[in-house]
């Protein structure tokens, strides 16, 4: 039902061949460009500034030199026969290469150029071509139509990403969208998130979203498994795959192709189709999968798996200085499935001691009366939330830009200071709210200073989000 | 049902009475100071910053001058009875003050400190007896725990305000809450949103939110009415002011309360009585009210109504350069009660024509091919794009962070300025969807970039919305 056949066979999904490719020790790149505007020219300077752990070799017939690099006329003239080939070349010029590829014995090709099934008829024919070569030659194909691979532990990377990090992490991103595997990414790695591996693989001709996923369930480099999918090619494997996945690690789906123009999207994006929503919302269901719409869910949601892990629990303790965030959070709260239990007995009194002044009001939502309180009182009052038993999660709305107004930046890293130190001897999952007061574009003055107070929060295990409802739904995403 | 009895009877609504408070010519700040992290301080600044359009008098027995102005030790002393007393003066203590303005002869008295109503039976006292205190004298009061009144003609400021906007809009905010009267405001200004008014009016003691909408239903000075509410004080005439005001005015409003945690929270911010979910959500869908949760989504209609009004319609033209933003545009739409009709005909066709390279896809939604291609075939699908009228509002991604990598700032420019020209030469509604793709602390170049575009294009009438939930979320609402 979730198949889409193209003539060719499925080959068994095969461990050693799929690592293989992403952790290439050679890479080619045919294609290869000095020319500005050219993907062969972005995919080239990429590789090059990531700095390739290995061999890589530039390939053109009209070029000497790229970069700085030695360029070599056409594969067979390279040295040796690399692991990897990836072809950023038009589709109708690609079969020639492949045959290339099929006679030198290469482990993997990645097709980066459109024009395959997306497009119908011909391109259909075209890709076909493609797979029957790579079966004949006992090589694999990733794409077409693709931005490929970014694995940092042997710093290959996709196009455009030149700036992805080079530390690796334990989150595995495949993405059919080769525009939201760098999205994805470049957001994920400025919150502090890692990436064992990001595949794009577009058409999906023969390496499909079944053996990707299954291949990140056995990769002891991954821990968490992220996907963009449009459609399935693997229908009959794709249920079981699942399942064995989520049964081991958390495993968070962003499907599109609900709706009638999104399935017209997918036809002429990847030449997917998108399948039965009540097949996919049943898939999803079954085997627990978090299910995310949107890069901002999908970072969201990410950054709570790595802060909090799976299941952290629903009882939040809303914190803020004001009482307007209180009476809003609780209504997103249960919308969400997520309570706020009052705050009761010694816990209770406690807090009213700490709190004992006008304005503020112990309970939960707790509301410390103002943006900023005098320090020993605010580290007592979170001190005292964060050892609360009868919640989970203490979330703290920091009102940064009120705070900017009263205690300019050295205040607000005191405040954060006392934070870390809580999160750290308490053990306390945390999550802080920070939000931009301002978008004027000469005032940038919060933005940078709210910056570094993220990453720094961030760095001490403190995932921080936007807005109480993004905290709140990536909170209760990560409890399903 | 809606009621919160409080034992002194409301008074008629009175346009006058309301319209010479916000409207003050004279203001007098009680407890002005100039003591650092003092609320007397941040609102005899703000006050001071904004530049009150009229006699500004300061009030405080303990000071001969504050910020290089005069300063009189009680009301009595003024050279003339101010319009408008502001008390910035702890709740015991406000008792005494008032029965000044009652010998005055004041027309209102803006409350600003907590310690009322919201802290049971002795603050419940101490509100009636303001409240006795206000009928006797025939004045109004705003308040108390609020943050006041914003009103950009007269120069009057809500605590902390200081950086309003002098500029007058025609939105009228009214609000419970003191920080998200504050926090809309901000984040509404700084996307070129201007007010008529912003009232923050906390407990409502007197002068409520009914008041408050039939007052902005009769301004001249208003064109679309927001709000945030916890309760409601008049539960007999609300439902007639909203119904009235509704009628001949965008109305959206924020309410609070559903669940039992925010219950709790409205109870102990204002004293209020949060009241039936189900009696709110019939008032808002009887009344076509447009429902908004939380600062962002506000903001977000706020911008819809501004530039597209009440209703532009419901189907989407999506345009991006990149097939993953119409999979999944589609999906968002059709969630949100918005179609994406497919493009056909004579439109298809020259499209087909204008766009008539690999990778781009003629439809609906429209993939350009790549973030950015040559502007001439760029303004071309556009243009085309804007004059299809079997779509009532064009929706363009510009992936400004890949713009950015491809043709930099110049280039993005160019972009932008082909935008404006075609939503001014088509009259086309157009929204822009700008995303921020680091958040890094030390790589501002892009946010920088973005916002700089986002002013030119808001200028131009174009609102920009940071994703395409947001943008599509904003643009189904206004068409409730």
């Amino acid at each position: 039902m979730l198949r889409v056949p193209m003539g060719v066979k499925l080959l068994s999904f095969d461990f050693d061949e799929i690592a293989g490719i992403i952790n290439a020790r050679s890479l080619a790149i045919v294609g290869a460009s000095g020319a500005p505007m050219k993907f062969g020219s972005f995919y080239t300077s990429a590789q090059l500034q990531m700095e390739f752990d290995g061999p890589l070799y530039l390939v053109n017939p009209h070029e000497k030199e790229i970069m700085g690099r030695k360029v070599y006329p056409d594969l067979k003239s390279l040295p040796e026969t690399p692991d990897v080939v990836a072809l950023t070349i038009p589709a109708h010029r690609s079969i020639e290469m492949l045959r290339d590829c099929a006679e030198l014995g290469v482990k993997g090709v990645i097709m980066i150029a459109s024009g395959f099934r997306e497009i119908g008829s011909k391109g259909i024919a075209l890709e076909k071509e493609a797979l029957e070569l790579a079966r004949e030659g006992g090589f694999r194909i990733v794409g077409p139509n693709c931005f490929g691979i970014y694995n940092p532990r042997n710093r290959m990377t996709v196009l455009p990403g030149y700036d992805f990090s080079k530390s690796p992490g334990r989150i595995a991103f495949i993405s059919q969208s080769g525009g939201y595997s760098v999205h994805v990414a470049r957001q994920a790695q400025s919150l502090g998130l890692g990436f064992s591996a990001v595949v794009s693989y577009g058409n999906a001709a023969d390496l499909n979203e079944t053996d990707f996923l299954r291949y990140f369930t056995l990769d002891g480099h991954t821990d968490i498994i992220a996907g963009y999918l449009e459609g399935v090619m693997d229908g009959d494997g794709f249920p079981q795959a699942l399942a064995e996945a989520s049964a081991v690690k958390p495993v968070v789906l962003w499907k599109v192709g609900r709706s009638e123009s999104s399935r017209r999207a997918v036809a002429s994006h990847t030449g997917s189709m998108a399948g039965s929503s009540e097949i996919w919302e049943g898939l999803i269901r079954q085997h627990e999968v978090i299910p995310a719409s949107g890069v901002d869910e999908m970072v969201d949601i990410l950054l709570a798996l790595e802060h909090f892990g799976r299941r952290p629990g629903r009882r939040l303790l809303m914190a803020s200085g004001g009482g307007g965030i209180g009476t809003y959070a609780g209504d997103i709260a249960e919308a969400e499935g997520l309570s706020v239990p009052p705050l009761e007995g010694e816990c209770l009194e406690r807090m009213r001691v700490i709190l004992s002044r006008a304005g503020a009001v112990a309970g939960n939502p707790l509301d410390i009366g103002a943006p900023l309180i005098p320090l020993p009182e605010f580290e007592g009052a979170m001190r005292e939330a964060a050892s609360n038993h009868s919640t989970d999660i203490l979330v703290f709305d920091l009102a940064i830009n009120f705070g900017h107004d009263l205690a300019g930046e050295p205040g607000l890293d005191l405040v954060g200071d006392i934070l870390i130190r809580i999160r750290r001897e308490t053990g306390k999952p945390l999550a802080v709210v920070l939000y931009s007061r301002s978008f004027d574009p000469d005032k940038l003055v919060v933005e940078r200073i709210l910056r570094r107070m993220r990453s720094k929060l961030l760095e001490q295990g403190i995932p921080v989000y936007p807005s109480i409802p993004r905290a709140l739904r990536a909170i209760a995403r990560v409890n399903i």
